[in-house]
């Protein structure tokens, strides 16, 4: 069995936003009970990632080790059409990831206690952004 | 076909533990000969990845790196009631992946001939760890 | 249905190749129009990104930060008998990432206007690579 549907959100602004609840929703209406989740996140300047789901301080740290990592406006970006946070963009989704696969078991999405999943907007404004879900399983 | 297991690890602390050969058992085990074995850390302070098979300082010099890169006790971490290290192995985990797919291909685990599957521990102390296989295939 | 195959390139030294046309050319060989293509590179020294594929100074900006963020040569590096970009090609990959699924949908590939998919050699002199495809779906 196969199925497939696109999940649209509108972000205001940089930051992680937890999608948990909306993936769950898409795999129970897949009536897949085992097999695989995968997400796709259809953009070069947001990401996904799993992280830890309960305080909220964990996410604020994450943002606040990025924004060092990768400097917005650093000067030796030449890509800056678009603003000093784009091409800082593309490289916080490259370092992180777009694609992610997640197990399906009992009808469930298998994640562990503490994990969430998480788009991470990458750009200071708000954005649209598209996930396109493929479920594959029994 | 489709075949679900879970693998469990115990570690002794931060490092890279080869993992390959329990993936290879999986597989075997599935008898699924064509496909995709995905497997799905169920943490977000350990992750997976593929690293060179052959020489171990290479591993002794990604621990390094990492711990450069990542410092533990750094003072703009908020989140640190769990010790030093909890944060920096959040980072740590979302800038490696909690998520991979590897090809199984004539029955076997089709990885170039210098790579392995590594779970990276990124605690400090010991821990119970869990993957979630999912292998899908024919 | 599955298919599988293999993509070999040939680089001419450290820098972004773009391969969406050659994967695009095997998922519709492979007759599959719903499903996933699953991308295993088999090196620790390349990777696979998903990355904007209009202004290529995006692609310089990003070669350029990853050479500051992962230097060449440094002093902390064990392993370093095949020259100083051994090292870091590894630490790279493991930052970005060696396995990467895509989704199909309606017989293609079904990237972001903006995406494209690039394999990324992280060693200074040409390489050989291989990237096993493998494609599941109906």
């Amino acid at each position: 069995m196969l199925y497939q549907q696109k999940l649209r959100f509108s972000t205001t602004g940089r930051g992680t936003y937890n999608i948990t609840k909306q993936v769950a929703e898409v795999i129970e209406k897949s009536r897949i009970t085992s097999g695989i989740c995968h997400l796709f996140i259809q953009h070069t300047s947001a990401s996904l990632i799993l992280c830890e789901n309960a305080d909220r301080t964990v996410r604020e740290d994450l943002d606040n080790y990025m924004a060092k990592l990768v400097k917005d406006g650093d000067s030796m970006y030449q890509h800056n059409d678009e603003g000093s946070d784009d091409m800082a963009a593309h490289i916080r989704t490259i370092l992180t990831q777009g694609s992610m696969s997640l197990p399906i078991h009992k009808g469930k999405c298998d994640l562990g206690l503490w994990q969430g999943i998480f788009m991470w907007e990458h750009r200071t404004n708000s954005h649209k952004r598209n996930i396109a879900v493929t479920i594959m399983g029994e």
